[in-house]
């Protein structure tokens, strides 16, 4: 299979499993606006991940689909709730009106809230030996410590002035930590020794700030009709980022910086990595 | 020990195991809006039943403790959204301002977001062995076929009329399934056989459902000062309540028929069960 061929393999086999893992008794239109977002499109980065460390040690990857399946729901929960009024207050999203936009606030509030808890419930209903251990990598990495986190140092960084440290809590939380996560859990459900865990989670951290970096880059110099979201909104909005800390070309470079290092952290793996590399390097062809 | 003195040990061990269990690297104001909250007193009722469910099968209640905050933080994240402009938009808790009126609605939705993510942190982190049940049983409770689902019924009960099968279903989700938790949890710890778990879903729903009501009474006659929030806003947002749909007499005739419900539901277990059967009666003494 080409690059390209395992990515789609990938992101059908984690929309089916999404598909699956929404509930019918759901009442309206509570159920209508989780699946709106959640079935939106968007390239399901987090679940490809995941799927795809997985692959690196077991060729069927069903028994992690609910987890992948769950790390799409942590991430459209988190854009509903990022997208409302009180926080980045966008009405485009994927090319979408935004849930809010849709079905309400109120609405977006509890559609966001009952993805969260969607996940966990998904990941509990999977019977996976190791479904424990993986709850527990993505409670870490979605939360007070991890993207919530991120969350909270983001929205308020206009008022504390944009330092590099706190540039590099923001991409790390904001973005890293849900993008470390794929990697580690599907690694544990792998059954990963703890040499493969910690190049994954090296690979995620470097990966995940590159990607933040280049998001970065794309508000300034992107076409909203290919993001399908506004641009330009982290420059009106103030916004801590890597373009308005170290400028654009710095911003470039270290895009490339990161990337290099995310491929770097699985050499010991050979051609085996070679997907995830490839991965890392195709979002920096964005920006080049 | 009286009824009260075991209350208030079950009560002052949950908001120990709250205050150990808020991580002190939490940037801030993330942090001091999550403590606001969940140290703003209340009666830490879901705690306090899944101790006391614990207890009826364990001693040393020390490894149920997690779960037990785990609890609250569900309970103090729903009540932080609930309060939200877009949703009830209560500008008073527990005789305190809300969330959201301290620190802005953007942190409410966080600190909610971030609690939500603490309670599966905290339990995951709990290595009782039987953690990974207790965690789907709350999982399943709070979320889009519970708690979730009850606020969404709640949200939209104006627009779609309050028919009597609309009632039930906002009690029973709203309400009854995040005090049924508590019992489930508490005994699924501590080992308890599938005639237990069915006698305490059966308490847990029957006095679920008798507090609801309890509260939809005291909504009504209730006093501000006492209950520490704005009260008559059910009748102003014309509120599906058992008061609104039933009328205020047969709502303290059902509040003391579902509470006696409760108390039988533990007749087998005898005295050991008298904790739990005061608590529900202590309830209804409120409105009779």
């Amino acid at each position: 299979m080409s690059y390209q061929e395992r990515y789609d393999y990938f992101r059908r086999a984690a929309e089916e499993a999404l598909r699956a893992a929404l509930p019918g008794d759901v009442p309206e239109p509570l159920r209508s606006a989780m699946q709106y977002s959640l079935l939106a499109g968007g390239k399901r980065l987090r679940p490809v991940l995941l799927l795809a460390a997985y692959n690196l040690l077991c060729e069927d990857i069903t028994p992690a689909l609910p987890f992948a399946a769950a790390l799409e729901m942590v991430h459209t929960y988190s854009l509903i709730h990022d997208d409302l009024p009180a926080m980045d207050n966008d009405d485009l999203r994927r090319g979408k009106p935004t849930c809010h936009k849709v079905y309400g606030e109120g609405m977006a509030v509890l559609a966001g809230d009952g993805l969260l808890s969607l996940a966990f419930e998904t990941m509990a209903a999977s019977q996976h030996p190791r479904a424990f251990a993986a709850m527990k990598e993505l409670a870490l990495r979605c939360g007070t410590r991890g993207m919530v986190a991120g969350q909270c140092a983001d929205l308020t960084a206009e008022e504390k002035g944009g330092s590099e440290e706190l540039l590099h809590y923001i991409h790390l939380h904001k973005t890293a930590d849900l993008l470390t996560a794929p990697i580690v859990m599907g690694l544990t459900l792998a059954g990963a020794d703890e040499g493969l865990l910690a190049a994954g989670r090296a690979y995620g951290r470097h990966m995940g700030v590159a990607f933040q970096i280049i998001d970065d880059i794309l508000d300034v110099v992107g076409s909203e009709a290919v993001l399908g979201k506004h641009i330009g909104k982290d420059a009106e909005e103030n916004k801590c980022t890597w373009v308005s800390v170290y400028g654009m070309e710095k911003a470039r470079q270290d895009a490339a910086k990161y990337t290099q290092a995310a491929e770097d952290s699985l050499s010991a793996m050979g051609e085996k990595a070679n997907f995830l590399k490839t991965l890392a390097r195709q979002a920096l062809v964005r920006v080049q």
